[in-house]
């Protein structure tokens, strides 16, 4: 039994932290904390979650996180950096939901999360929290940085091909639709429900945070620089990523093959599975399941790739807790598996 | 022609009122006002009116407000009336879509607007813009209160049954359900997708502005109390307002009667449709239409009333034109029956 | 550990069922049986299901079913009373979904299920298996008429005051919106996404098969005949029932007397939530919950009563599965209540 | 003023046809047909449209068609070729919504529409009607094959830049996300709402219809052979297809002369709009226009191209009657741009 802290708890990401922690039969959550619902029960402002935890929203510090050996940061970008130092000083290890331990370069900060990294010296230190392709790093970990939910549903599906060289490194496109949660609970017209019902729009091409976190990551698994065409887009639903990636393929590269490179690489990986038929969110959300898909193009034998994800559980909580797991030698699947997480539509 | 202006112009229903105004074929619209948005052009907020209006936002004023007709407030609670009596000193005439010159008593402004009212003296000479009702003094008004969406939605179910004696005073009770544009453009956590979708919640039970709106009106047009209890949900959808009304029938009243005596109130109402089927809120959403549908509930014998509106429309700038239309001599459906007006669905 | 099978397992409710019975630590599922998906996985239908169900469909016959100690019968009204009498012959007990047993009476089947009921013996056998009500009668049942969607989220809310005479037994007004699974996988094209997203309609006013259910049981438990208007309305999103119910008063009944009496009524109810502000679906759906919130309208002193389950939880197999630990000596909650049940929105 | 007749009248595109045609000020609308809603009123199928169509349907045959000047045929794929050779033979000119007569050899039609081309002879007699690229065939047409609305949205986007040398015809992308009315009016559980609901799928990846269609036209209009991937996925909306597609960039092409080139070939256009910003559905959803947004992606200086349409509007009925138009020497917009099309969100 170890205690674990929440520290925003009052976000999506952080209340299904919250949610999973309360039912994990190997952690005791201690300590929630949220800057502007201090005071408020959590199940005031999740009911859905009454009976189930019965914790009081606390003001952040790190004083209030220190009976913890496992912090969960679920902060906004550049509000995690300021409590990591203290925290990694006290002992205590670390689990960043933010992008503020993500990127190894400091320089990288100013131009895609807009402020100046206040520790770029632990930023070597923290562990790309993806449990598919570092277990090893990932338990040994005292500062883990938990991937960004695109990045997650991104690397998942291309890590197998581009390490062992079944398609090229250059012409990598990521279409990406994401669920209104991945923004977080919003108070912005952009994302009221008038604004996002009956619309679509792509957003940031070319300059969204999680490109150089995902070309961070396939040039540490495949040793190559891979400069991807990321394109995400908002549609009009709650939970789920879902990204339709291309790849050109190298030369004499068949399905079959491309199939069974997928199985084997994820073979011991709970929650990855490689699906015979194309992927719906259904069959994803809120689940931490990633589903693959691998399809070759009749007309031009390229590759295509379909990854569906819950956002809030494979892309932030669900994976999180998958992380502690591994970090704490519990079962990979502890607490995230029950039968009653996976609703039939 | 008549030069038109709206003060806020950038919320929903001044928008809606922009778009309407600017294919009216007897109004020149020289002014659109909006707070915020000032200096930016309106389909740089409304894309959808790119090549329709080619105006740009300026900031609300009387003096910019000057040559106008026909002045329409589109403001938030409380600020019309901040404008209203300059403006009708200077000679011209006023839509008002907000609630400030609604009720007759300033004593009902706390109680439901939470501020004070600052010219009460202009209250008794507003006239409650339902053309249905009261088409004479709309025609002669300087100064019109546009109806609230709930009230036109139970206003123009209930009017006809209560002055002819078809249903008892005691007993109305109002269940209405509306779409989040009612609202506003709103940047409130409530009404931010993730909030909403796959959500239903009833709120302002027995505390809602539009219950002594409702009263009043009904009190004038059939010289009797009716303590209404009304009961607003918000649900999953853009617009629309869908109106469940239930009343107690005087004795022995029947279905063809009931039905009769509807068909005979609207017979000169362009807007109002009697209908043989239970409307849908597909039939009336993006028109200026009220679909009414009369039941004698067989257990019972008592009345069941459906009542569904666009909430933007009939419910907001749609009805503002109507009113417009007969203020200035103009048909009554004039830039508000246009084919493409309806859509399939 | 007993045996259990479904018949009727590829519609919503019958998958909830076999998700839930998958999970449950006292049941074996032994069988599932579906019509028209005999042979296929139930993973294939339900991919959620992946992983935590390894079943397939096979057809549905009393002899395929008569291994297991209960069967769920989750078949279109009508079907369930073709194998009743004779798993009732072999001793097996019975949770039936569908309303072929929910009515004493073998002549209202004609008028509101529009057929002929062919076992009317087995009518007064039945016991409707509202586990807050008729809990004894549950334990010692073998033929178990699962309630109603609609009727479990109205009756919940107004036993408690018609039994007490709180209430009166005239007046009383049932204003319930339901999302579309309640209507079960469908092909017809007014359920189909075009028809239901942006749409409100109103349906079977007076005539909906699921009045007399009330009506019975509300005479049933308050001993007094109770004449309600019920108002169902199809709203766009899949799961939940709200209900907004009216009632007139007794003589001088106060807020906190009503709330105390639901307080006490539903004190070792495990799964009603008497609540202080007033529900969302958000707050029950994807559980086994009733919320209620009891209301003294200030103008007309009469209650309004909001009621919000999930319909094919509560409304449905969740339900089923709570008579079923009743009735095999089981914790109530058994299999219901595992915190991963409620998503934080 | 011309006489028009709408041969499959009843589903969403026919319905549009009709809606949009009874409101054109040069046409006469004579026949609308419909084979399963024969004898029933338009507005029963199509409330909406109450007060503006009077019309009833009739069952199909070209005696009932033949007093219209110009038929639109909006029926199923392999119905349409069942009526155009008498229609034509009567001399009547024919605009066919289907596919029937989109693919110049007959060979692709068992492939791409399982079934036989029953007169193979007409196909190279057919004009495809996109505007903006054919003007002058489509003024001389006797028999026009409308556009699907993916192609509309995938040609319009590419024909400039292809034509004009700007990107290579190898490895072009394009990813397309359509809302629910694409399927018609359907009956099929896929399209039920719980299923779409909350959900994403992609479909038919490498095996549209759609597919020879953007390849046959882009090989016309440019020249070259453009072997295209082609990912179609269903999203939870009602009306719109987004494309996100992607080229290679010819060698020093920059983003200002990307812009140029397609500001100056849709010059004359009315209904194509190059923006400065990324489109929205909202922007063009009930509208007739193609908005288009042209990239230079920064990290691999390829080209993407965001193509938004209403897929009932420009995607099908609205480039009809524009097709219409350019038939009869009215002005393209004749009908197609009142201001009440464009609602504000």
């Amino acid at each position: 039994m170890i205690n674990a802290a929440v520290a925003g708890a009052s976000g999506y990401a952080g209340a299904e932290l919250v949610r999973i922690l309360a039912g994990h039969d190997n952690v005791s959550l201690c300590h929630v904390g949220a800057a502007s619902s201090s005071g408020k029960r959590v199940d005031e402002l999740y009911p859905s979650l009454r009976g189930t935890v019965d914790l009081t929203y606390e003001s952040i510090s790190v004083e209030a996180l220190c009976d913890a050996d496992i912090v969960f940061l679920a902060l906004p970008s550049g509000e995690a950096m300021q409590l990591v130092p203290q925290l990694l000083g006290n002992g205590q290890r670390v689990i960043d939901l933010s992008g503020d331990y993500r990127l190894p370069a400091p320089s990288e900060y100013p131009e895609f999360y807009h402020h100046i990294h206040t520790s770029p010296e632990l930023l070597g230190k923290a562990v790309y929290g993806l449990p598919e392709v570092f277990p090893q790093e990932i338990a040994d970990a005292s500062l883990l940085a938990n991937p960004g939910c695109y990045p997650t549903s991104a690397l998942l599906a291309l890590i197998p091909a581009l390490q062992q060289n079944l398609i090229e490194p250059d012409g990598i496109i990521i279409n990406a639709l994401s669920g209104v949660s991945g923004a977080g609970r919003s108070t912005s017209v952009e994302m009221s429900f008038c604004e996002v019902n009956e619309n679509i729009r792509a957003y940031k091409i070319g300059s969204h945070q999680h490109i150089p976190e995902i070309q961070t990551i396939l040039q540490r698994t495949a040793g190559v620089d891979a400069p991807v065409t990321f394109i995400p887009h908002l549609v009009p639903l709650s939970r789920g990523i879902y990204s339709t990636i291309h790849a050109r393929s190298v030369w004499g590269l068949n399905a079959e093959q491309l199939h069974e490179a997928y199985l084997q690489f994820y073979a011991d990986a709970p929650f990855v599975r490689v699906t015979n038929r194309i992927p719906q969110l259904h069959d994803v959300v809120r689940t931490n399941f990633c589903d693959l898909h691998l399809v070759i193009e009749p007309r031009t034998g390229n590759v295509v790739i379909i990854s569906a994800i819950d956002n809030l559980m494979k892309g932030a909580a669900g994976q999180a807790v998958q992380n502690m797991n591994l970090m704490f030698g519990f079962p990979q699947d502890t607490g995230l598996l029950k039968k009653e997480n996976a609703d039939v539509y």
